[in-house]
């Protein structure tokens, strides 16, 4: 009578939403400063000023109809062009605005170019730990997701493991840096090795393997040393999925795009099919007073210094506590190894003491958990009283 | 090396689309005052006042974490049940905020609910005329489209033809009225008889035969005793796919909803498939601020007194000129048949009068054409001679 898959998508909800939920249900009963939510992924800092400053004046300045009517399906070619010249400013890559596709955010970014891509029999590989929805959004495109072990020191891939995977299917490699959930930078040296190896096999199979670079924590790094590299630079066949939800912390206004290396076999056709899925998937043209804004903001951040000084704090904090942790570059998830194997155990344990924490193999990586610090700063240092207690249950310190 | 069906859809422009590319190169070469491009179904009148007042109020008002942050997937639940309430009082049909799901517009609202309900070997029907993207989005859905024939006297359904073809593999049935491109309204009449075959049928297959009711130009009618019918009242198996684009004259900002009848069989389970399509297809919310803004101006309209004086302008001058045209209760076209059985030929003639007309083979009607009026009145003052030239070359007058 209905899809039975987007039935189940919609009715069961994703683990992160089941504890926000909890989260909420627990508040009622003890108060929301006794609950210690880090399950989700929210910005928690205000968008810059100059969001809400180039929206009011957007609006008094344009014309109704050009301001609200349709932009061209790829966005508005002002917009493209902007964002695309301040590109090539900031990461030293020759982009037009022909090569940018104005999407709905991070999410439609991913389904449009993973809908353009994919044949029948398509294979995309991610490396754990991952961001559930990526198998949500490459089972959509009707593709198979295949799931590669990181290095467990440091959360980098393992490229052994990518080596003995590629095989003629693979259509792409879909990377997230900075990472969620672990926090983790793919730095030049791993960028260089990546595009060998998918060079290699792209030349041995005699077909592209795409790199799908998922980025809307681009922005959000905290040591003055941490270089987000350009994808593009290193590897022609790349596809950059970028949204502007993170760092003018705006979730809600779905707005991003789709970069497209003009380097790229083909490039031409692959900005036709991502045209064309973007079509068939219904979404005519990103929200056009936000595809402004995005313009006008772009490469702005909201304030970062809360995400790093709740960083530090909690890295150290959960350290001391004698917790393993993987040292997060960016993004604002901190991903620690569970005291005891079993990840939703150590959940469990931790929820003895109100601290919401989400299970590692939601995103691939049992035994391990992740905290979500785009929070309060006071909840943290709330929180780590806490943590410490748990540590001692499991004779950590 | 991509998808070949997204290539093609991104690579070949839709006729519309070409059109309105040429009227742009034309206009360069004669001057824009002489070109008449009827093509576009673009609104030509601004937003009403109260759009940009509430964007402004509501970004000075709201704490910019709340207001940018992700509502829930389903849309704000403060913004649907507002909407919901206001739908129950003017259509008289019970809704809530559960009912209703917040989509990125019209087209959203179409592949959202085409996922949802779509299973292998699916089949759903339109009558032609018909918004051709419903072909983009019924194959990108994975189902099957089958178009059937109007009535060419009035344009409403042929219902011996969909007796005919309905068959246990029909999923559903997608309507669209007030109608684009012929500007038919159906009404109560025609809704019982579509209510009573599909029931009908639905008992006879042992399935429920979905009614999709496409609704972006539910409010742009001209007449006082036109009425578009809520369907729900006359068939419980009812999604209704609505969008402020053309009502609020903001198609670029990407708003609408998906409201699934509470009356229809399992409409929980329906609307869990409709939370779970919109999140595979990537669209995780509706855009923040303008879901806020829709609650607030529901049920307005931009000033449509234009439209209705080009409507009557166009309509009253064409049939002086001896054209046959089906009267248009709403929308902003108006449909018209070809003085050729050609309809492509028909309009190459009337280029030669600057007279740009979208022929109706596009729309699964041979023979006719579409004229877009959502333009500026001294447009149609000074088009209708033209048209009276090219009726005199065909000895129409």
């Amino acid at each position: 009578m209905y899809n039975e898959r987007a039935y189940k998508l919609g009715s069961k909800r994703s683990t992160i939403r089941e504890i926000f939920e909890y989260a909420k249900k627990r508040s009622g009963e003890i108060g929301a400063e006794n609950v210690f939510d880090f399950s989700i992924g929210n910005p928690s800092v205000p968008a810059p000023d100059a969001v809400n400053e180039a929206i009011v004046r957007i609006v008094n300045e344009m014309p109704s109809v050009a301001l609200h009517g349709y932009t061209s399906a790829q966005g508005d070619k002002g917009v493209r062009d902007k964002i695309a010249a301040n590109y090539t400013k900031r990461f030293g890559v020759a982009l037009s605005g022909d090569d940018l596709y104005m999407t709905c955010g991070a999410a439609a970014s991913l389904t449009v170019t993973l809908r353009a891509l994919t044949c029948e029999g398509d294979e995309f590989i991610v490396f754990a730990p991952f961001f559930p929805e990526y198998a949500v959004f490459v089972q959509g495109a009707g593709a198979k997701l295949t799931v590669l072990a990181s290095d467990p020191k440091t959360m980098l891939p393992d490229f052994a493991a990518l080596e003995k995977a590629l095989n003629p299917h693979v259509k792409g490699v879909l990377i997230n840096s900075p990472n969620n959930p672990s926090g983790v930078v793919y730095g030049e040296e791993t960028l260089k090795k990546l595009a060998g190896l998918l060079e290699k096999k792209s030349a041995e199979y005699g077909n592209p393997i795409y790199l799908i670079s998922d980025e809307p924590y681009r922005e959000l790094i905290y040591d003055k040393e941490t270089v987000v590299p350009c994808p593009m630079k290193y590897y022609k066949n790349t596809f950059v999925c970028y949204s502007y939800s993170k760092s003018l912390s705006m979730p809600g206004e779905r707005i991003g795009y789709i970069a497209v290396s003009p380097q790229a076999t083909d490039a031409k056709a692959l900005y036709a099919a991502v045209c064309g899925a973007g079509r068939e998937l219904g979404f005519v043209c990103a929200p056009a007073l936000f595809q402004r804004v995005a313009a006008e903001c772009d490469g702005m951040t909201a304030d970062l210094s809360v995400y790093k000084r709740n960083r530090d704090l909690l890295y150290n904090g959960l350290k001391d506590c004698g917790f393993t942790c993987i040292y997060p570059d960016g993004a604002f998830y901190l991903f620690m190894k569970a005291a005891e194997e079993d990840g939703a155990a150590f959940c469990e344990r931790a929820k003895k003491y109100e601290l919401l924490l989400v299970n590692g193999a939601d995103f691939g990586a049992p035994g391990w958990v992740r905290i979500a610090y785009c929070v309060q700063t006071e909840r943290i240092e709330k929180a780590l009283p806490l943590f410490k207690k748990l540590a001692e249950e499991y004779g950590l310190c």
